[in-house]
């Protein structure tokens, strides 16, 4: 199950290759892993708050199959790869929406835990939606 | 009386008109800024957790003369120019270290908070010392 | 006249003082300025490319009024306000989309160039949108 | 055969965590690639401009064991581990300076392009010392 959301590449995001800084990815995966929360109903800003729940990046992996260029109208496709107890996986793909060209894929493995970085689980209600999401 | 430090340009500071984004001046000047007070014996870091002080930008101003450009190296010039209770500012050389050149000059106007972002002034021994550098 | 669009807070546009650092003031303005130009017309991307006009940042200026925080949902409000032959001034407001506060506010003055950073005028029908944009 | 370069955390580097965001490991990289490359006598600037050489990345990955925070000074530990034609890679490990704990590894791989991202070899001298440096 894809979440979908879209990023308009900045000048800033650009290098003198003239393509996207290949950073930048890190910055949209975490864009479509809070949209992918949103869309379920939970605010990541409000679970970090009111609950004490950080989800924190482990690992990171990215593929990079072909360059994102200025003002190109990406979409990141998220999803939920693998949830138990305090470990979430996400995986994505950064496509061009104009063609549909993939331009990226990647993986992000994250801790759960509170805002002392001690392990913890999600609250039940994100907990089921994610599982729910990964089916 | 101006205080040095430098930094290299970094690939991801650059954008596709192959010279350094602009906005990326800003983070030198705050490096610029922490020397600056490291060099008169401050610890921003430390001052921040042990004193509950913050130095919150609340303006900041940049003319660009000439690009820097991927891998120079950069001498950042930053000098107190004003303090007056909770109110400093700072002004700003960047400089291409091989020639010379100046490269770009800038202000930053500062109130001094806690962290709860409420009005107070630097600890004595710390304004004491950046009056002192004013001279 | 004022063109607007939104951005939404990023996690890697906040710092450690839990507010958004503020060189992300200036990437947001960039925004502003290309959306700008788009409701004209215009696609800054094609101009450079295939009109080999660049639109040079000489000069910047902010000032911040109030934090935006992490998932806030701003809008940037950017007008031109002076144009005369190669030289280009916008003016910006940042603000809160849920309850209006404003958050910012700053000025950038441009050159027009080429892309050997040559002087040049902007061509006649851009010229012409953006100084009907200012009346 | 490990090449040492050193970086000290920036407050724009941090986020409301107060910790180094994520992306930032990828930019360290970067700079520990570009040291390696310039303590075998070689300048990927002037590789890139005389040489139409360019290291393009072709996939990233970190492992984050423990926070870099602002102000540390960090020992990026950069090595090269595999050359064949057109394929290079690194190996990285993100050491804090002050006590040698390991924050970070990671691995990138590279294709060796010209400027029109066409696959090439590297120039001989410069594949020879990559070459001697992974023994």
């Amino acid at each position: 199950m894809n979440f979908e959301t879209q990023v308009r590449v900045r000048y800033a995001e650009t290098d003198q290759m003239r393509v996207v800084y290949h950073a930048n990815y890190l910055v949209w995966f975490e864009v479509g892993r809070v949209e992918l929360l949103r869309q379920l109903g939970f605010d990541y800003r409000r679970m970090e708050i009111e609950q004490d729940v950080a989800v924190v990046v482990v690992e990171a992996r990215v593929r990079f199959k072909a360059p994102a260029r200025y003002d190109d109208v990406l979409t990141i496709r998220t999803r939920v790869t693998h949830l138990r107890r305090f470990v979430l996986h996400f995986g994505y793909e950064v496509v061009r929406a104009t063609d549909g060209a993939l331009l990226a894929t990647g993986e992000t493995i994250h801790v759960i835990t509170n805002s002392k970085m001690e392990k913890r689980t999600l609250p039940p209600d994100c907990e089921a939606a994610l599982r729910s999401a990964i089916a």
